[in-house]
Parts: structure tokens; sequence; C-alpha cells
């Protein structure tokens, strides 16, 4: 079989496919000048990833991706899984190795079919990635049970900090209405004396290295994150909505609870596409009428409003207010080109004018494009 | 056909395969508290790696492995190789390229199928690596002949190392039982004025970075190393052992010679299951009545009793006797899962205790999954 | 279909293939001793790439290669590509993403279908690289039109370099005899103030990190290319010339003018051999009787007379005249062996000898075995 490369089964059930994705970003930035911050043109590789995956008879699986894109190679997924049948229609995933921790819906969402060239700023802020652990997931009709304790990501291995993380969600339909509820839980015993965390965001591009938002390194003993999650598809149209908790536990100080969110709506302007959804995360879209069928393709326009609140208990990390466009020409399944707008919105931003001033705006225009195989 | 990963032929005589193998490993070591070590839980990808080989008609391969375990990408196998019938029953390959040194059964065999997680310490202690390197490997029947010059890893290549490796195997059939007698042979110039050199390992896991035995660096001219192999494989039972002597010429002050040796033995608990063997090393097991056919897969257990003095000649590297036991459930031959424990007892320890002892034991139990393809 | 290894189409329009090179290199250099530069023995893996490719219906594809030779992994290309027919015979293909800006024959000619185990010393020296950029390239019968607006190589980048490159190639034939001509243009705007330039190269093999025509940094505006090309396959002979002309603007100084440029000519030894050729590049040569088929494969012998002037307008960077030999013995269309030989004779070198002489030659012999799938 085909999907976006060609899929090997062996007839005594084995798989194997190699895959992978290149996104190609480039745009324009506005800061204020006196900030002294450097704007104008930027561009990157965003992603080079190249990934294996496959099954052993007997319900064994492995997935092994690393992203070429940065200067180094980075391992995002490198695990083993377990998959077994249980009863009355429930089904079993035992994970072990680096994988997702289980943060909400845009950030276990794959990167190829968010509506957005970046995922809310939140997701990057309380520092959600995938780390080395062991992991369960339990699937059983419209329900999705996800939970595993994890340690560091393997590129920054201490084998001292560990968490706990959770996530159930309901997706059940409503005549053709496709609807998510789900809610996360996240606990984090940071490594011994002196361990320290920070909480910052880029301005909504990825290719620069300012972060107007940022707590600085702060002495931390402990992270709860507590996430929800709602979202509708119905035809062409769809909503969805995310919030994020994370309180942080200081020795001899008090306690900050930092708070993120974004609510997005999108519509397709073309007839019989939206997007898709597969377990518990919006999947890929598959236009009516792809470019080479002789149709155009699937175009959407998306608006989102998002927040990000990193101000709180004498820590002053800023808070950033996003107002986002984004307009994607999906020609095929694999391929898209997206053209975004945000305008981002600081008060307490991490680079002062010249007068001093932390409260201005922020102008981002982006293009991507992208394939996946 | 099908290996782990579909392996493709063409009709005029090419051949192509992709392969890989996942390593997730996770365990506790204890150390005594006084030495400043820290010990506890540790996890990490042992290793990631990703292959391509194949052939050209007309004799000719190819081999690229990488591994992306480490924070960084590592380069194992890159080589070209061309192999030739002889006549009277012989063959002849040619590498070049990075590849193994020739310098022992377990260096050689495949981490895949190892009987413990780690292997005996002075395979890591004495430098074994692979090499940039021209090789020839004759092979008749019973008789494996290997012999090649080598300058450095790649990841350090200094161009001015320089390296003879030769090994010899004898491997009869006695009955139905495998037997293996081995040897080899390294001698190494290290280059010019003022190289060094040194021997450590970790205390059988590989997550820490704590080496308890440890030469330090010293200046040095050459190395010769001289090894022994015998085992064999009788069923479901199977006796392994290696000793090695590393000789160092140093200029100016008396030659050390330092020692490693190991003895292991295992027994499969289910009926039917043996370690294969092939081209002098131990080969994949492939369990008579695997999970996914209805069966349990093989159960095995290995015990070893291994040893390595790098105390001669005015170093004192300390000694560490290690008595190790390994329980191997090998579900598919493409996947197990191994737990070990390990007590590695120490003289001249590098990390004296409170007390200035530097004899004491120190406990490690681990346990690996994998996959391969 | 198969093409060194398997390339795979779908019914609907997709198509993927997995490919990759090595090269693996030795030889022996010979320096004026008294300069303090260590010659002799060298050996490098030169080149140990792997590359995906492929296409989705509608026109759309794409590319991702890696090296691993080196001690980091480098990204080669990654890049989109839409591809459509014009009019009267004409096809246009758009390029995103990082790929090779269009700076001369034998530095678009694959390193895999060279004359020489090296490009002459300008390719190198004048910094001809991939960079991420937006390209179209139209062909139309013998034209050959490429353009396109470049920042840099991702491993390095500023977002603050712009470079405009383009090329144009009328590539006839007369008889059978394939005639190539061909001119490109260059030009580039370094970063804001205190951008600084630099243009050296090896001595002829890439093993070593010697330079002995060296610029040294400099401060620059931009720089301007203007490079010429001429070519012929004639059966089993073949010539090939190329110039280089890099002017640099300098803030405050004379702008200097530096010249490379390079005459090739060869000549197959074996009846039925000749130079491929496609797409403005030399192509893969596949011998009339390859190795494997009872043939002895295609066998080449190459001279080249290549210059690099490096002294201008007060900057003393050196000159380097190059004489070299090449035999390439072709067993496979995916296999070679190369032996070369290069005297290169310096001026003003930037290495002097004991008694100040910046004048002298040096001597290099090189090996090379290559494979590619």
């Amino acid at each position: 079989s085909w999907k976006g490369a060609p899929q090997f089964e062996s007839e005594d059930g084995f798989s194997f496919k190699l895959g992978g994705r290149l996104n190609v970003d480039a745009g324009f930035t506005s800061f204020p000048g006196s900030t002294g911050r450097r704007d104008g043109f930027g561009s990157e590789v965003r992603r080079a990833r190249l990934r294996v995956q496959g099954t052993v008879p007997g319900g064994f699986g492995y997935k092994l991706e690393t992203d070429f894109a940065a200067n180094d190679v980075t391992v995002t997924d490198a695990f083993l899984s377990y998959e077994s049948k249980l009863g009355a229609g429930g089904n079993l995933e035992i994970i072990a190795g680096q994988h997702n921790t289980f943060q909400g819906l845009e950030e276990l969402t794959s990167s190829l079919n968010t509506s957005f060239i970046e995922r809310a700023a939140f997701t990057d802020a309380f520092g959600f990635e995938r780390r080395l652990g062991l992991s369960g997931i339990y699937t059983n009709g419209d329900l999705l049970l996800q939970g595993g304790v994890f340690s560091d990501n393997i590129q920054a291995l201490s084998n001292r900090n560990f968490s706990l993380d959770g996530r159930a969600v309901y997706a059940p339909k409503l005549g053709d209405a496709q609807l998510h509820f789900g809610g996360s839980l996240h606990y984090a015993k940071l490594a011994g004396v002196g361990s320290v965390t920070r909480y910052r965001q880029r301005p909504f591009e990825h290719w620069s290295s300012d972060r107007f938002v940022d707590t600085g390194a702060f002495l931390a003993d402990s992270e709860l994150g507590i996430g929800g999650e709602a979202a509708m598809i119905a035809g062409r149209f769809h909503v969805s909505g995310e919030t994020y908790v994370q309180k942080v536990s200081r020795p001899g100080f008090a306690d900050p609870t930092f708070f993120g969110g974004s609510l997005e709506a999108g519509y397709f302007l073309t007839k019989g596409d939206k997007r898709g959804y597969k377990a518990g995360t919006f999947d890929r879209v598959k236009p009516a009428n792809p470019v080479g069928s002789g149709g155009i393709g699937a175009v959407q326009i998306n608006g989102r409003y998002e927040y990000l609140d990193l101000t709180d208990a004498g820590i002053i990390g800023g808070t950033q207010a996003g107002y986002e466009l984004s307009l994607i020409w999906t020609q095929t399944a694999y391929t898209r080109v997206m053209l975004n707008y945000a305008r981002l919105q600081y008060k307490d931003a991490a680079y002062p004018t010249a007068s001093g001033d932390t409260s201005y705006g922020v102008d981002v225009v982006a293009v991507r494009g992208q394939v996946d195989f």
C-alpha cells in the first residue's frame, strides 16, 4: 500500500514504512525599533524529518524519527510498542522509549495538520516535549485514556527529573459532527537541590531567537499542569479551544501559576473539504478535488486568538495576546502552502523600548511550504 | 524477501535493505555513598540505529549505519566491499572504510545477540571500536581468517595512529554441537611524540559516566593485544570464554600488561531454542514458538564471571570482578526484553570512600527493551 | 524500477526513492618540510550520504539528503519542488528550500561523476555551496535557464546575507558529439556593518586542514561572480573548461578581483564508453561491459590544468596552479575507483618555509573507492 511513500507488509504480519516531512519557512517580522531586536526578513528549514516505523508479528512495533533541520540532529520519536486487544472492544498499547507526553490537543496533533504555522504559544512556553518514559494508551470506542511516567528528553538526560502525565479524551459523533472533549494532567518533580526552570516563547515564528515573554530562570521544586480541550468538526467548519494552567512550586518563595489558552475557528472555502480527526487529534486534510486530478485542492481560512500569561507571584515574565489569521492551500493530501499573519500584543515584555516601554505590539507575516511522505 | 524489514532484489543482481535497531534501557545502581558518585535510577536510549546496505552486481557491496542515540550522530559502519569466490571452496571479501577491527567473539557479535545488556568490561576498556581501514576476510568451510590495517575511528581521525589487526577462527561441528576456537592479534603504533592512551570502563551499565576502573591518561608508544576465544553451542546450552592481554609500550617507563577475561554459560528454559551462530560470531535467536504464533517465545538464563585488571608496572587503574546474571525473553526473532543483575567487586577503585577505602562492591540492575528490523 | 536501489511508483502517480553514496579516500601528501605543515598519509570517509526523494501527483516533489561523513551531520539538499509543462516544449520547475545555487558546470555535476577526486580549487575557494532559497529552472530543448534568490546555508543561517544567482546553458548536439556552452552570474549582498568574507582552499585533497592559498578574513560589502563554461563529449573523448571571476566590494578599500579556472580532457581506454550528460551537467558513466557481466568496466584517463589567483588590490591570498592526472576504473554504473596525482605550484603561499620562501610545490597522491545507490 502507499501512504505518501510505500508501506510494506509481509505475508506473515511484518510491516515497514519510511516517511518524513519538510517545512520550508520564510517571512517578515516588525518589532519596535528601539528594543534593539533585529526584525525584517527571516527564513529557515523548520523541519527536515526522516522516520522509520514498523510492526513485528505478535503485536510489537517501533518508531524512530530524527530531525535534521537544526545545526544538529535531533531525535524526536524513538520507542518500542506492544499492542493488545482487551475484552469489550478495548485496545491497550504500551510504549517504552522517547515519545510525546500527553499535554493537549494541538501539541499531540502532528505539525503537518495544525491550523497555523506555529502552535499556540503556551505549548512551547510550558516546555511540552518528547521524553523518555513508559506509557499506556487505552482506547475503547469514543474513549481514549493515556498515561505514563517520564524522565527527560534524551538530548538532556539527567535521570533526575520525573513526571507523571495523563490525558483523557471523549470524542463522540453528534450526527455528522465530530466532537472532542479532553483534559490532561502533568506533574513533574524537578531534580534535587538547585534545580531551575524557565518559561518563554518566540513571537509566533520560529526562526528568530528573541523571546518577548520570558520568566528567566528560577528555582523550582515541581510543576503541576492542568489542561482542558474542546473541539468540533462540522463539515467545512471547525472550532477548537484549549486552556492550560501551570503551577510551579518554588522553595522558599511564593508559588506562581501561569496560564495559556487558545481559541481557533476555521472554514474551508472549497466544497467537500473538512479537517481529519483520528485517535484524539486532528488528522490530515484530504482534499476532495486535489491538484493533479483536475481540482484546485482545499482552501481553508482560520482565525485564532491565543493568550499566554507568564506573570505571577513576583515573577514578571510578561503576557502575550495573539490575533492570528491563516490561509491554507492544501493542494494534495501530502502537500500544503500556508500564509499566516499574527499580531502579538505584549505587556511586561522582556525587551523594553528606548523609552522604557514594555507594552507594545509586534507583527509577523510568514509563509510555509510543506510536503510529507 | 523479508528480514525484519523488506529486502529488495533486482532481476540483474542488485540488492538493497534498510534496517535498524532500538535499545531502551533503564535500571538502578547502588554505589558506596561516600564515594560521592550519584547512583539510583538511570535510563537512556542505548542505541537508535539506522542502516542501509546493499550489493551491486559484480561482487560489490556497501553498508552505512548511523547511531542517533547520543546527543550527536555517530557513524558506526561506513564501508565498501568486494567479494569473490576463490578456488577450493574459499571466499574472499575485501572491505574498505570504517568497520570493526577483529578483536574477539563478543565484540564482533552484534549487540542484538549478546547474552548480557553490556559486553564484558575489557571490550570497552581496551578501546575496541570501528576504525577506518582496509581488510581482507577469507572463509573456507570451518575456517575464518580476518586481517586488516587501520587508522582511527572517523570521529577522531588523526591519520597518525596505525594498527594491524588479525583474527583466526576454527568452528567445526561436533555432532549437533557448534564449537568455536579463535585467537586475535592487535598491534597499534600510536601517533608521534607525546601520544597518550587511557583504559577505563563504566560499572556494567552505560548510562552513567562514572568509571570505577581507570588508568588515567598516560604516555604510550604502542599497544599489543592478544585475544583467545572458545565457545560451544549444544542444543539449549551454550558456554563461551575469552581472554585478552593488552601490553603497552611506554617511552622511558616500565611497560604494563593489562588483562581482561570473561566466562559465560547459558540455558534456554524453552524447548527447541538455541543460540544462533554464523561467520565466527553468535547470531540471532529464532524462537521455536514465537509470540504471535501461539507460543511464548524463547526464555534464556545466563551467568557470567568477568574480570578486568588495569593495574601493572606502576599504573594503578584498579581491578573489577563481575558476577552477573541475565534473564532474556526473546518473544520473536526481532524483539527481546532483558533483565540483568551485576555485582562488581573493585580493588584500587578510582573513587575512594570517605574513609579512603578503594575496595568495595557495586550493584546494578538493568532492563532493556529491544527491537531490530 | 531500479536505479542503484529500488525506485517505487504507485499507480496514482506517487514515486519514492532512497539513495546514498560512500566515498572512502586515502593518500599521501608531500609539503616542504620547513613549513611546519604535517604531510604524509591521510585518509577519511569523504562522503557518507543518505537521500530520500519522491514525487506527489500534481507535479510536486521533494528531496532531503544528509551527509554523515564529518563529525556532525550536514544537510545537503532539503527542498520542495513543483514542476509544470509550459507551452512550446518548455518545462518549468520551482524549487524552495536548500539547494545548489547555479555556479558552474563542475560544481553542479554530482561528485559521483566528476573526473577528479576533488573539483577545481576555485569552486571551494569562492564558497560555492547549497543555500536556502527560491529558484526557477526552465528547460526547452537544448536550452536551460536557472535563477534564484538565496540567503545562507542552513548550517549558518544569518538571514542577513542575500544573493541572486543565475545560469544559462546551451547544449546542442553536433552529430554524435554533445556540446555545452554556459555562463553564470552571482551577486551577493553581505550582511550589514562589519561583515567579513574569506577565500581559501586545501591542496587538492580534503582530509587535511591546511590551506596554502588563503586571503584571510576581510571586510566586504558584496561579491559579484561571473562564470564561463564550455565542454564537449565526442565518443570516448571529452574536454571541459571553466573560468570564474569573483569581484569583491570592500568598504573604504580597493576592490579586489580574484580568478579561478580549469581545463580538463579525458579519454576512455575501453571501447564504447563515454561520459554521460544530462540537464546541463555531466552524468553517470555506464560501462559498456561492466564487471559482473563478463567485462572489465570502463577505464578512463584524465588530465587537468587549473589555476586559482587570490592575490589582488592589496590582498595577498596567493596563487595556486595545479597539474593533475586521474585514472578512473568504473567497474559498474554504481561503483568506481579513482587514482589521482596532483602537483600544485604556489606563489605567495600562506605558509613560508624556514628561509621565508612562499613559492614552492606540493605533491599529492590520492585514491578513492566509491559506491552509490
